[in-house]
């Protein structure tokens, strides 16, 4: 089959791989459907080390159930299914306490030893915690908004869960990606009052406002702090989403947030060490978020794209084949895209 | 009237200085029955570069009103009374929230302008919201614990409270020092299953076992953090009360956590930045805590105490005159003492 590999900064090949096959009787084979490009495949896309293997890429996909192993319950051959970004057996201490991402026998796909979801087809290992079934057809239009459920909007989701968000907050957004538009759903989802987007390119913008932001502030760095304190009646936001990853937006979040505040951070951070001083103590100030267990949420989050309540699919500006996979990277990388369908 | 000042590290004089009065409507006079030297007072004995003028000291007090200007109300002269360590209007929307530390009239005692406690009186701003009556007499044996609550014990207990601290929870608390020893007691109040000390000094943690650790870790740094992990089945603590406030300290925090736990922290932070990278994040660990709102939680505490069900009071081992307050830093300093009681 064709599989994506990145072999170093900028350098993103698509390639012929062995077709995948049961490997463990845990295992599901499924044919992609639909996959992405996500952020984080942007920082090692700008950093990464050359090397001669290639690492296979992608961990956001639905797709077809091809091929089952004898363990594997609850799912049939013809089955449509997404994956979330991090697979997991969804039966130990941790998947029960609605923390996948630290399955005991989980773990991340792509690399070397496991297939990526931009490619055709997946070998998925612990499929039936994984994989959880979807009640539409492979036409179905609600495809790219299901397709979210597997990293970007349940990213969005677990950031403002851990933060708190709920009816009455006022909450400070911090990134137009497509994550931080998530966030907004997400927080709009939940109940929030008040959305300060903070971003500053008019498209994502715009569609963070369709979202749900009340409103949206371009500044950044300590001018933007100083907006959104001038917009919060000098206070700040009592939660903070902070959807970057970077240090500067980090920092801007400790700025933004209100004493006794959350600030809760999905964006993978790109810095060892997290500016929490005496200051940032005195106010009390907490600092959660992480890696999304996105299987966590994909159940309770369903019901309201199948209804068509959220429309998470609209991140997606662009789809594009699985050959064009190294333009899409280049595209979102230069912010031409905000985020890519890929279908193979 | 004679009072505590400090002239830089290790320079602290006991010296005559105004006797306080009334300056605003707001204000109460407390003659001071009992205070005491707080952990946090040995930051600057040790390390404040000397100044010409000195700054009044201590912010952790009990006493009687002697004083009251005309707009205070709901106390009288005579009324023994205990000071949290930050005063506060208990009125405004921070306080409210339970974040008296924030308050938007609040401050604190000490510096140039303020009376600290660690003197025969003090001048209290914003008495009506800062001052909590105390139904004992000036003979009571519960002054001791009693005064745990302008600080220490609510310390300990806003460091439990933040970390989400109940029934069943497995609990690791930094440091044997007087806070440590409170967030121990606090955790046990709180119905915590298993309390993991860490801490190395033979009579501290055998009052931290009686306040209810159930095993003492005397281990630091990399060895500690292998201790805690072997007794915990390799997994962590899900609650880490992180009460000493060095980078090795709080480096150790996050080695003792669990996957999807929570750090809370009381120590004054030494440290500008905190070691919280990806690694950390890919756990989802959440850092909390800060400075104790001591104000929020007197009315919780204090049936526990009249009622002898707790006794936090047991952290000072030693009670010494107003003239002897230079050698209790000392005896502090020199881990002679654990914590130190004044009777001027």
């Amino acid at each position: 089959m064709r599989a994506t590999l990145m072999y170093g900064a900028g350098d993103v090949r698509v390639e012929t791989v062995p077709d995948p096959a049961i490997k463990e009787p845990t295992d599901a084979i499924v044919r992609v459907l639909r996959a992405c490009i996500c952020g984080s495949d942007l920082w090692p896309y700008g950093s990464m080390p050359h090397t001669e293997h290639g690492n296979r890429m992608g961990h956001e996909f639905l797709g077809v159930v091809e091929d089952l192993g004898a363990e594997v319950s609850g799912l049939r051959r013809g089955d449509l299914v997404v994956a979330p970004f991090v697979w997991a057996d969804n039966t130990c201490d941790f998947c029960r306490e609605g923390l996948q991402t630290s399955c005991r026998h989980g773990g991340r796909w792509g690399g070397q030893d496991l297939d990526g979801g931009q490619g055709e087809a997946v070998r998925v290992p612990q499929a039936t915690g994984t994989l959880v079934k979807l009640p539409v057809g492979e036409d179905s239009a609600l495809l790219p908004s299901l397709l979210t459920l597997s990293d970007v909007f349940a990213t969005g989701h677990h950031c403002a869960v851990k933060a708190g968000v709920g009816p009455s907050t006022t909450v400070t957004v911090i990134g137009d990606g497509a994550v931080g538009l998530s966030a907004v759903l997400a927080a709009k989802r939940l109940g929030a009052e008040r959305i300060l987007l903070m971003g500053r390119h008019r498209q994502r913008t715009d569609l963070g406002r369709e979202f749900g932001a009340t409103e949206v502030v371009a500044e950044r760095g300590e001018d933007g702090v100083a907006r959104v304190r001038e917009l919060t009646g000098g206070n700040g936001a009592h939660r903070v989403l902070e959807c970057v990853g970077t240090k500067q937006a980090i920092e801007m979040a400790f700025g933004v947030v209100r004493n006794g505040g959350v600030v809760s951070r999905v964006g993978a951070p790109q810095y060892p060490e997290v500016p929490m001083d005496f200051g940032v103590f005195m106010r009390n100030i907490t600092l959660t978020g992480g890696v999304a267990p996105a299987r966590a949420y994909i159940e309770e989050l369903l019901p309201d794209i199948l209804d068509g309540k959220i429309e998470p699919g609209k991140v997606f500006d662009r789809t594009i084949g699985l050959e064009e996979v190294p333009d899409g990277y280049q595209a979102m990388a230069d912010r031409t895209a905000l985020k890519i369908v890929v279908k193979p």
